[in-house]
């Protein structure tokens, strides 16, 4: 029942799997830990990031929650999480589940997952906070894989308050 | 501290493990998209899939919530799905975890996963919805990977509302 | 875009991941089906098992929600879950995420990973019992990994009653 490991299709490459896997777990690890300041890090300098409901998502209606376009407005992003932004802090953990290559071409690779973010606050229960598909495109530079594209279609029109921190 | 490549058990050999986590995540990403209709193609013609909650399973007593018997009926299932099923749509999110080959045999490899399902109805929070243990066997058909059994035990005798998309 | 094969560091090694990965799955369903007896033999002898709000662990605060370090004191645990302590049974469900192994050497590997737990009470609704992130050390020994560290650092100070079984 073996499979083989000639005529593989990449996505089934289980060294390329082990750097993909590696890369979520790192981001997930990121920005569950408070460490945003390395989350731009994680991204191409030319990248999308974009929070976007599924309903628009599907109805191929622009309009998202979050929207950004370079690593720089990702920093900004940082910047007001950690400087500015008025908000109740609150814990992310994040669940990221299914990872799924769908595409490897010259252009990048394609990755589809499901994640769950739960949130816990001070004094309360955790809780599902944010569930959705990552639909990314990954490119490998300076031998490192990073994210240049990274949507993420969450499932809920509500959320519980804002998405401060990143999904 | 590296595995050694040989004389492994089948249940670690990596190439057959990125075959069979590809099969779950387009699994999961199929019956959570809604694509309802790619669903019996997971399956082989003579398949069993079972819905049964936790207490039953373990006490060796059969009531199942649902138990479909071929690739048939998952198209007849399918077609109450998207055609008379009377019932409030809602989007479901698979997080399917700890896969585990149990054993690689000639008539199929044993594979068991803990999943949850996380469900979003329309103007309302993400909740938890069923979760629980796949307790599958996975056979080889035209070079891809199908279930010959799905067996989904949920934890939970109370289930909020029915469960109508596949688990 | 593959990965090249020589020069992987240890992480993306995909027969060392296979096997860890393996460990967890394995470790989730001892714990999540209820064969507590089971449970200390996925440690060394000499180990150490931790369950700790992240609020003290992020301050380099000692207290500890359970603390063992031994097996032995595992073995004691197991007989007051099943013959002492006074509770109200409950089943639970791990989704183990993002196993990120951090470092490999001649004492072990460093794993770190993201889990939820689902517990479902009898006659109620499934519901996030508890989050957190492990911070593990894996020795191999009779060619088995076997944790010699286990630390659970759960996101909440409240949990929803105690943790009577294994995280």
């Amino acid at each position: 029942m073996n499979a083989s490991a000639n005529n593989l299709p990449s996505r089934l490459d289980p060294f390329l799997r082990a750097e993909v896997e590696d890369l979520y777990a790192r981001y997930s690890a990121c920005v569950d830990s408070g460490h945003y300041e390395a989350w731009p890090g994680f991204f191409t300098e030319a990248c999308t990031y974009k929070v976007i409901p599924r309903e628009n998502h599907e109805r191929g209606l622009p309009l998202a929650t979050l929207a950004f376009e370079s690593r720089a407005m990702l920093e900004d992003r940082v910047y007001g999480i950690t400087q500015t932004l008025f908000h109740q802090p609150y814990y992310q953990r994040h669940s990221v589940s299914g990872i799924l290559i769908t595409e490897v071409t010259s252009s990048g690779i394609a990755v589809e997952a499901n994640y769950l973010v739960i949130r816990t606050r001070s004094k309360a229960l955790s809780e599902v906070f944010n569930t959705g598909r990552y639909i990314d495109r990954v490119v490998r530079e300076d031998g490192s894989l990073r994210f240049a594209e990274k949507c993420c279609v969450f499932d809920s029109e509500m959320i519980p308050n804002s998405i401060i921190y990143p999904i």
